[in-house]
C-alpha cells in the first residue's frame, strides 16, 4: 500500500496508473504535476487523482512513490528540480520507453551511490493521450520491464507489487539488453510508420484511396511527437544502426520483387507473423 | 437481380460476395469454384452457395455473371479456360488489386474488341482467407473501383448495382491511375510489413517482446503470400518506383535522427494520419 502517491506528467500512462491503483485500493493519496492545468482538473474530476499542483519541486513533499510519467528527456531537469525535497525513505520510479539514458540521468543529476530510483518501461500504451484517456484497465496482462541499477532487492520487490497490482506481468532486464530489443520491436516500427506517412502525404493522389490495411499500418503514426523524439535522441545509436539494417532489408526485397522471386520471402514474413501472434495469445 | 452467379476462387472476397449478395437477395442461383473442395463444401453448408464445382470451364455454362477472384497472376489461365464457354449474354467482372495487367489479359485471351469484362477491385479485406471467414457485411461503406475498360455504360452500370447492393460506394478510375494510387496506398505498405517482419525474425531477443504497436503495424504481414506476390509481379514498376523513394525518405530520417531533429517530422507525420483518419470517419 502507497501511502501518499506524486506522478509527474499525467498523460495517458501517469493518468492510467493513477486510475489503476485507485481501482485496486493500494493508495490512499495521489498528487499529480503536469504542465496542463486542465488536463489535472479533468483527472481531480475523474477522481483518478486526490490534489494536484503545477510546482513540481514541492508536490513530491511527504511522498513515498515518485512516479515520473514524462517524455524520457525531460528526466534531467525533473530529477534536478526535486532534487532538494527528495527524502530518504521516498522511491523514485519511471515509465520511460529508454532506460539507459535514465540511468545516466539519475547517476548524473542524484549521484552514482543513490539507489531509490528504480527504472520501469510498461509494455503498453496507445496514440490516444491525456487524462481524460486514462484507462484503470491499460496494464492487465501487458508486461513490465524493470531495469535495476544499484538497486535493493525490497525496493525492486515493492515497485514490482505495484505493477503486479495493477495487472501487469512484471520481468527484469538489463537496461542495455533493453534499449538493444526496443530499438528493433518497438522505436523501429514507429519510426518507419512516421515516415511512411510523410511519404504518402506528398501524393496527394493516394490519400483519398485507404483502406483497414493503411489505418492499422499507420496507426502508431499518430503516436506523440516529443515522446518518439526523445526516444530518437536517447536510443540513437541502436535506432540508426537497424534503420540502416533495414534498408539493405529493403534492397534485398527489391531485388526479389525485381526478380519475381518474391512469393517465398512473403510466405516466411506471414509464417512468422502468424506464430509470434498465436503465442503472444497462448 | 443476377439469375446464376458463377465465382471463380472462394477466398475471403469470393466468400463475402456470394454472402452479402445472398444476404441481400441479389442473385438467384451461385456455383463457385475453388481448388480447394473442403473450402466448397464449407460453403455450401454455410449456404453461401447453392453448388459447386471443380471444372472451371463448365461452371460457367447457364450463367449471367462470372466473378474472379483468384491472386491477379491467375486471371491469364482461367480466361483461357473458360473461352470456349464465354456467351454474349455473359458479364465477367473480377476483384484483383491491380487492373492495368488484368485488362491485358483480357485483350490477350478474349481480344481487343471483348467488351463484356468489367474491371473492379472492392478496398476491403483482412488477412483472413477462406469461406469459413465470409462475411456478408465486408463490403459495407467500403468504396470499390472500377476501371472501365472498352464496356457499355450499362455493363458497368449492373456491376455497379451488384457493389452498391451490398452496401459499396462505386467510383471510376482509369486503370492507369488505379495502379499508380494503389502501389503507394496499399502495395508499399504491405511490402513495408513483411520486410520488417523478416527483418525482426533475425533477431531471435526482440520477438518476445512486442506491444499492440507490432501488431497493428504488422497485421498486413499475415496477408496471403501468393495474392501479395502477384500484386508485385503485375505492378512491379509503380512499386519498385515508390520502394526506391521510400529509402530515399529513409535516408532523409536517418539524418534527422541523427541531427536530433526528428519532432517536426514526427509531428508532421501524426497531423497528417490524424487528419485522414478524421477525413475517413467525416
Amino acid at each position: 500500500m502507497i501511502n501518499k502517491l506524486c506522478i509527474i506528467g499525467l498523460g495517458l500512462i501517469g493518468g492510467s496508473i493513477a486510475a489503476a491503483l485507485k481501482k485496486q485500493k493500494f493508495v490512499k493519496h495521489i498528487i499529480a504535476c503536469d504542465r496542463d492545468e486542465n488536463n489535472l482538473k479533468i483527472a481531480v474530476k475523474l477522481q483518478i487523482i486526490d490534489d494536484y499542483s503545477l510546482d513540481i519541486k514541492n508536490s513530491i513533499i511527504g511522498c513515498n512513490v515518485i512516479i515520473i510519467a514524462t517524455p524520457v528527456n525531460s528526466t534531467n531537469n525533473i530529477l534536478a528540480t526535486i532534487k532538494p525535497n527528495i527524502q530518504p525513505n521516498m522511491l523514485i520510479t519511471d515509465v520511460g520507453s529508454t532506460k539507459c539514458s535514465v540511468i545516466r540521468d539519475v547517476q548524473n543529476i542524484l549521484g552514482n551511490s543513490f539507489n531509490k530510483f528504480i527504472p520501469a518501461h510498461p509494455i503498453t500504451g496507445k496514440e490516444a493521450t491525456g487524462s481524460i484517456n486514462a484507462n484503470a484497465d491499460l496494464f492487465i496482462g501487458k508486461k513490465v520491464i524493470i531495469t535495476p541499477n544499484n538497486n535493493i532487492p525490497e525496493d525492486i520487490e515493492f515497485i514490482s507489487k505495484m505493477w503486479q497490482k495493477v495487472g501487469s506481468i512484471v520481468e527484469q532486464m538489463a537496461a542495455k539488453k533493453h534499449d538493444e530489443i526496443f530499438a528493433l520491436s518497438s522505436h523501429l516500427p514507429h519510426i518507419l510508420a512516421f515516415s511512411f506517412v510523410n511519404y504518402m502525404a506528398q501524393h496527394n493522389d493516394a490519400k483519398n484511396w485507404t483502406g483497414g490495411g493503411f489505418k492499422d499500418f499507420t496507426r502508431i503514426a499518430s503516436s506523440d511527437s516529443t515522446m518518439w523524439s526523445d526516444i530518437c535522441n536517447t536510443n540513437k545509436e541502436e535506432i540508426l544502426k537497424h534503420l540502416n539494417n533495414y534498408q539493405n532489408e529493403l534492397t534485398q526485397l527489391s531485388k526479389f520483387i525485381k526478380d519475381n522471386e518474391v512469393k517465398d520471402y512473403f510466405a516466411n514474413a506471414k509464417k512468422h507473423r502468424d506464430d509470434w501472434i498465436l503465442g503472444a495469445i497462448l
